[in-house]
């Protein structure tokens, strides 16, 4: 991957503003909306099935993405997250899915592999637990937060994206993103994002907005952890905590310029 | 306008700690919340419908307003705001409308007009492509960002103030305010602001304090506007970005003094 | 209390990482996961009826609490908490019970006397106003900030925390702690701590930290007190009002050390 195809895709989001609808958790709506600002993009924060299939065409017509994330999931908001799948799907909107917590209760895990049934996401993005949950049953995790390394659940990824036609990317450390066959790796990013919460949430929000200017998903879902690592470093130079972290990872996102990006990409 | 008008109805929000009631959206409600707390204001946030007479109650007897926001509307929330509006109006308690995405979908239009069919509001306040869908049908937006400037809606906001006889805000670059008749705009503020989520909402809950200590509702628009753009730039002049800037301007807000409202005001 | 004791809950909190699951209301939800996460602690938002009890058996397993703060309750909301009290307390899990607002419609009142009577329990912590509105009827309250002192409720608290078999925890300018019999008092904090939304939120979820590796309730819900006012003294030193005070909060939990707790604690 060279720096300059992210630095492109930067510039293609911050010209185009594309649309990213999201339905998203409680936790972090408001967090994923500054990040895909911060980044260029248009957020919408909408969850009535009603009004599914109109933000759908509007998400068409001006061009975006459709995310889904599980988080504080509950019956009707699964519900309008198939539809706005389905929805999506059936327009060519790429959608990314982000199943936080699978593993942790049988419920969210069942949610999960239903959305998964409705329509085929571009991209699902998790850590380690999260991917080897949906990847097989009796793989244990601790809450949302993951028990596992990026290594350990490299296959649980090839053959989850093979299952679904789709790209998996596992973050952690290191982010693990592979289609089945092809496959790489983004070493950015500091430990301390992870006593952030929602920074997951933010890079499948991320992802969204970088498959509407990008159409091929193993890029996109590649580049998406890759400014997300890089403006967590940025962030930590000049953060005392977390709590200045995450102001500061909104600055380094609507800083970012293509100096940076060359400087500090670690991929492989 | 005259800054000290501003300045003292500031001087009666920080002494009487108006009670601002707020039905709004999931993605700013923590935002909204920080600043009304930073101006002087106490906010509540609360939906459930077996409750909205008694916080009518409340607010009556401590005196308040009422502030509704559909941002993620859904059928049981609607219901709630429509029963809220109807319990203040019948207490002369003053209401804020912000009717963020109207025209993206027609779902989001229709509960507008619901709303608005259930009780008469003091103020409406969206960005222009809102005030020109709660006009009249066929304008279109996109997503919750405006598609249009604050003077293409100039018409439209005060059709709209005259047919429901209330006051239009239309907040963007300038903030145009009206009662159908009278008008005022406001030139304060700084671009980077529509990069942080919902100051736009914000701008609305401000409405409501305003409103609390000052019964005349194109003044106290007026004034809420004024106060969000003078934040704006003092927040700006310290922030490196989205992130900083939505940390300074609540720090700006309770910072706020005389001084810098009769500096920095820029009304016609 | 001893500082060295509050010093070895932090660690121990730090090293294992305590499950605190919450269900809590929209506003603060950000900052309580984001506080956990700052202190060591490992947070889970969810509310869906259906995932209580596998969410309780995790709870279980790993080690943790359960935090319930009704907020922005809502009719299924209650249901979820009444049914993840039950899950918790059957299996020796200590709860937390926020009542937000209690005493500021009827509603909420009945709300928190339902959850008291599913299940008992650990501590209950709120403003003075909330904990004299539990304790017996026709107190008032403004909205969800208190109308009272302190003071004021500690007998309020001695007689509840009697009735429940449980700490209440008052929190104020002195935060008030008893199980009815012994009571301890912490001087920490700073009163720009009212100006940011939801930091008596966060003290109930730092409690069920505590709680988690410190199985006496009276010390358990005491450390979580000074910690807070600790920070809080911490974060005003370096903030220029309520927007850095919340995020200098948060970097102070995460970089809290011994010598700040000894140096700084102020309890009696």
């Amino acid at each position: 991957m060279h720096a300059t195809e992210i630095w492109t895709n930067v510039e293609a989001i911050r010209a185009r503003n594309p649309l990213v609808h999201n339905i998203t958790n409680y936790v972090v709506m408001n967090n994923t909306a500054n990040a895909l600002l911060a980044l260029g993009a248009s957020p919408v924060m909408a969850h009535a099935e009603e009004e599914m299939e109109a933000l759908a065409d509007l998400t068409r017509l001006v061009g975006g993405a459709l995310v889904i994330n599980i988080g504080t999931l509950s019956r009707a908001w699964i519900d309008a997250m198939a539809t706005a799948m389905r929805a999506a799907v059936a327009r060519g909107i790429p959608v990314v899915l982000d199943p936080v917590g699978a593993g942790a209760t049988a419920y969210r895990t069942q949610a999960c592999r239903d959305l998964l049934a409705a329509a085929r996401p571009a991209v699902i993005r998790g850590n380690a637990s999260e991917i080897m949950a949906l990847w097989k049953d009796g793989v244990t995790t601790k809450g949302v937060d993951s028990a596992h390394g990026t290594e350990a659940a490299a296959e649980a990824a090839r053959e989850l994206a093979s299952r679904h036609a789709c790209v998996v990317c596992v973050s952690g450390a290191t982010d693990f993103i592979t289609d089945g066959g092809h496959e790489a790796r983004v070493h950015n990013g500091v430990p301390m994002m992870t006593r952030v919460t929602g920074l997951g949430c933010t890079a499948s929000a991320l992802t969204g907005a970088f498959l509407a200017v990008q159409p091929s998903a193993l890029p996109a879902a590649t580049h998406a952890m890759a400014v997300m690592g890089i403006c967590g470093e940025v962030a930590a130079e000049r953060a005392a905590g977390p709590g200045t972290l995450q102001t500061h990872f909104l600055d380094a996102l609507y800083n970012l310029d293509r100096e940076t990006i060359e400087t500090r990409l670690r991929c492989s």
